[in-house]
């Protein structure tokens, strides 16, 4: 970085907010991806007049910007591949501006970790419904910038679903609305609609606006054992067609329940194909009562062998215990786990599964699957059984370029979570013709025609 | 239009889909803006290799596409101002090509009239929910184009709620497909976001996949008659917050009650303020009964001096009577109806309605205004009482830009329903920085780059 350019940097921001040393370039090089790439320095902007000006600059000097939430993301979004400044928001933009109770809405600066804003809603008896699972640590700017789902999908939706207007600044500098408090807006194109998902490459994002919803009462768990996944799937089907959707729609694969049987001896079937765990909420006990009786009934006739559903929320806990260590206990198949996010149409689950055994058995690996099962998201875990070994790493690669085309061959998408980012840049080919990888390098300059912000990411 | 364009399509979609004589021309002429503007010839594209062929030639021989529903839209999209070629798919495109009851998704042409749609839908006891007024007779396609909102948005939301996936075909011809039959994907840009509202000026649509939802067992209506606006939205509010969101709650105004009883004389109070109308539905009737106690609790608490819930649908329809008849009733005031959809947070539509009876004073108009206190979209009504008085007609003009610049100081939006097209262009620079007009220009140009689609609509 030039003189220069520092000097500018610490003059607007101040010494404190703008740092060119080792430690805070190398503190701000990675991200969950564990992949490390230096930047050339980390600003921390105490507004968004900051960000403007920022941005102005280098729009005029052709220096690369990464906006960065928390760094928990999964494919390198927020990684300074090609050098850069890093545009962190977590010391100054890190505020709950307004919980809006006429409105049901909250506007945040993107530096709110997600369960803060949780915990301030719920005093209100509201809450904010995508919860990633990084919502202990991860920023709104980043569950926003990544679409970011969650364990209540099948029900809520997912962060798009919940972004009413934002704020951002373009690469000039200029300031840009998009969306508004209110349910209805049809007024000139969906900006907001464009910017989420955008993963920090088409503007910065310095204000959110998110509608909330009244936390229901009442709350109930119920799990399912299946012979195998097409009669669970088969269940999840009936259900939701009754008018009745669960919160979330979990599944184990066999071979999740095996690993969690092994490490943690609970009493699960090992025999069982599938497990199915549901959660139902609302506000009135007789309506929970009918979703679980509706429940039952599709269970039972999609050949459960058992039906439960939990008398407490120690039961509770004890039924999610096992979803929740999934991803742990299968780390017996193998000391480096390939894990994916892939999403099908959820009538391709069983055909999807049933794939994933066919690569397996084709690359030597275990692929134990778990995940939404109400939403068709699913998470793949190609398990090798040696770090070390060179060829099986990158057989490992191979087989979760399987997945992918897999995938994609059902009507699936490469993510449904976690983004492209740089980890899954190089098969964004398999996902998008030539023609819609254009237009989005045309949309992309249409934003930012210096090509400063976050470039390179997503296979652009 | 040049002869050899004329030969290109006769030939492309035969004699039969393809007409240049003053009749075809005059008859898609108009919409429902009333106002009139002849294409150069309308179009009749049997499929999407059709739509491909017809881009690609337009866009190397620079031709205006005016893509075209039914013609029911309220803000001129589909009027060919500049010329061009009208393309409608109510002919062949009108297909609904899949209901899929696993993922609970239409695949749908653009053609399909929204009720055509919902009637295949009820046979398997789902819905889509967006309703616009225009159901009977709009297209899914221009739906999508202007997001198009309805009565049961307060609970289910819009059509951009519903948009699963697009097909759609680009100026130059080639196909782009935006989205999945997923809920979550995160692989790109959200280019199905972008599409939606986009009033038919950056792509044309040729296939849309709907996110599909279980149609209710019951559904139960409730009044509430209120001495002032605020102590009606008040009601709202507080029902909202408990978590307890009718599928409709709409309001009529003092000017629209005594125009209605004016009219029918029904026996509705002329000296109440305000009433509200609330439709709860569900599955289990004592969720209903629950949701019905704690909105009487809570319109009572806000002072509604008479809370009734309708004992059968007769009764229900009694009620409904009363807000489906405002518009008519309200001619009373004046034969000119400058009738707007504007929208601003519902906490602001107190002080919207107390500002429009100063423009109403300022200017010597009634303004009546009636619609949806559950998401804030308000039809505001200015009664010109001589359309034949010039003078009067301008006036009534400058009553409803205050009206617009009033909904824009209160954080709202021009349009909640009927988009901008040509009508609500002028406006624009009320809404908009010159920033934002120009990042939609360069959004315009990175999909249409010979601006070729739908041209000089929505002020871009």
């Amino acid at each position: 970085m030039q003189e220069k350019h520092k000097i500018f940097f610490q003059n607007l921001l101040g010494n404190d907010n703008a740092f060119f040393d080792e430690v805070h370039k190398r503190a701000y090089s990675y991200d969950a991806t564990k992949k490390h790439y230096l930047p050339d320095g980390v600003l921390f902007p105490r507004n968004e007049e900051d960000v403007s000006q920022i941005l102005k600059y280098c729009n005029e000097e052709k220096i690369i910007i990464i906006p960065r939430g928390s760094g928990s993301g999964y494919t390198g979004g927020a990684l300074a591949v090609n050098g850069g400044l890093v545009l962190s928001f977590e010391k100054h933009m890190n505020k709950i501006l307004e919980i809006d109770l006429e409105n049901l809405v909250a506007v945040v600066e993107p530096g709110v970790i997600n369960v803060n804003l949780q915990k301030a809603l719920s005093e209100f008896g509201l809450f904010y419904p995508p919860d990633p699972a990084s919502m202990e640590y991860s920023s709104i700017g980043g569950n926003v910038s990544e679409n970011a789902g969650g364990m209540r999908a099948a029900k809520y939706g997912i962060t798009k679903d919940y972004v009413m207007a934002l704020r951002a600044v373009l690469p000039n500098g200029e300031v840009i609305k998009a969306g508004k408090k209110t349910i209805k807006d049809v007024a000139g194109y969906n900006l907001a609609g464009i910017l989420i998902a955008s993963e920090g490459s088409l503007a910065v994002l310095t204000q959110i606006t998110l509608k909330l919803v009244a936390l229901p009462k009442f709350k109930k768990t119920a799990m399912g054992i299946f012979d195998n996944i097409d009669d669970a799937m088969n269940a999840v089907y009936k259900t939701l067609s009754k008018g009745v959707t669960p919160v979330s729609m979990e599944f184990l694969d066999q071979l999740s329940i095996q690993a969690l049987e092994h490490k943690f001896n609970k009493g699960l079937p090992t025999d069982a194909g599938a497990i199915l765990i549901a959660d139902v909420d609302g506000n009135v006990e007789e309506a929970i009562k009918a979703d679980l009786q509706i429940l039952e009934q599709n269970f039972l006739e999609s050949k459960a062998r058992e039906f439960r559903v939990a008398k407490d929320e120690q039961e509770s806990a004890d039924i999610w215990f096992a979803r929740r260590n999934c991803s742990q206990s299968i780390t017996m198949y193998g000391n480096l786990k390939l894990n994916e996010d892939i999403t099908v149409p959820r009538s391709k689950l069983p055909e999807l599964l049933k794939g994933i055994e066919q690569i397996s058995k084709k690359y030597g690996f275990k692929i134990p699957c778990f995940g939404h099962a109400g939403d068709g998201n699913v998470h793949t875990n190609v398990m090798v059984s040696d770090k070390n070994n060179p060829e099986l790493v990158k057989k490992g690669y191979e087989a979760v370029e399987e997945v992918f085309k897999l995938t994609i061959s059902l009507g699936g998408t490469l993510s449904g979570e976690h983004g492209i980012g740089l980890s899954k840049a190089p098969f964004m080919k398999l996902a998008f013709s030539e023609a819609e990888m254009e237009l989005m390098r045309n949309i992309k300059k249409a934003f930012d025609p210096n090509n400063i912000l976050n470039p390179f990411k997503m296979g652009l």
